[in-house]
């Protein structure tokens, strides 16, 4: 399965000249929403059914700057899932490996009213398939 | 009544070292907002309704750069209001009135379904507000 | 040539349930970036000539809203070049051709001091490539 | 010393209704331009020395959600400062006190060629400063 890849864009730099901190976490999300849909799960299947997974928390450490011009990958790993989380960790790396960032987030499961809901009992199917790929990396 | 600041934050520039254009729409929008909360009839108060007012065009025209510590002032006039749209313009100035951006947006009024309302029907007492307000500018 | 894909983040959202109106003149950023790495005549060529390119106006006409999950397509055409100027247009559409927005924007060629360059007299190569694609649409 | 208020925009929200995470982050950045004002050492002083201080890493742990149309307040702690480093932390909350989120960010000192610069020794008076404010909040 091929990684995600995004091209950095030049809204996404600031005045330092290369790319803005916070657009980091932005990647993340993109990567993620990815990886959900490669393995057959994509969030909007999971908003259809009225649940939501919004960030319980979210990290990321920088190596070394991203460039306006070139373009990086983002690796996703989904580390753990359990009834009412999951995990997961980025690589952000150059399209020859060098790495750029790392980072982490953690996610639950909330109804329309901000409720938190067990995957496992509200959408078994949806909590098997990601118990499948806990582990795997994209 | 004063006229909206804002504070050029770190994140709104880019590469060239100064505001990257995309922000003055959002700024457009913060003091569109102060506008309405100015004149008594806050954003707020018109999704309480169920009415939603999608920006129908947009345009900036860019005089001067906006710099990383410095404080802006967006000016916004009430241009027009009709049945179904409204129509407001903005200036951006340095805070001794050096002129930076001038831009335009267009509205409608829409309901939750996205049909168009008119909101004299809808919400006379609002479309009074609004009317009351046309050509000042905040 | 292929057009240019954007697909819809899920931080580029709002509130309403759609894409913020901010982000199309992002997306005309990147679409334009595309469009002059396509006919050889890239950003990150330009700006290692010490000349930058700064938006002097923009605008954009808001059809129908744009969804997280889905891919637009945004077609760019360089409208006009001259020796300080060069204009370009552009549309969004969905995958099947639906008209989603369209917009303007005008831009300048500056030095390193903000100075307005003759692209013609300090660059004429990149002025001809330039000149070449006028009317081109990607 | 005042605490740092951000009214929250309409563009800062996604589809879930709320504001979006990554945004947190750049408040903290918003929040950390106003300690280092507030303090007498503000980034602008800082970048005119021809020193940078790029994050090294960033997390933030989100505990209720933020809505258009509020103002929060971003408290900041200067952790710890040391020759080549500083710590902050930052806390969110609603105006009436309650949390919302919190975070910290670490940062290093770097000249305008990319290199390390010990502040201690380069601009002992600014490292001064920041040891005066160490455990300080705002």
């Amino acid at each position: 399965m091929e990684a995600y890849k995004h091209q950095v864009h030049y809204y996404e730099t600031d005045k330092m000249g290369f790319v803005h901190h916070s657009n980091y976490i932005r990647w993340f999300e993109e990567a993620r929403t990815y990886f959900f849909e490669v393995i057959g799960a994509p969030y909007t299947l999971t908003e259809s059914y009225g649940i939501i997974s919004p960030v319980l928390s979210v990290e990321c450490s920088y190596k070394k700057s991203c460039y306006y011009g070139e373009t990086v990958l983002i690796r996703v790993t989904l580390e753990k899932v359990d009834n009412v989380r999951f995990y997961v960790s980025y690589k952000v790396t150059s399209q020859d490996g060098d790495l750029r960032a790392e980072g982490r987030s953690s996610h639950c499961f909330l109804d329309r009213n901000g409720r938190v809901v067990s995957l496992r009992r509200a959408r078994p199917e949806l909590f098997s398939k990601l118990k499948e790929f806990e582990g795997v990396t994209v």
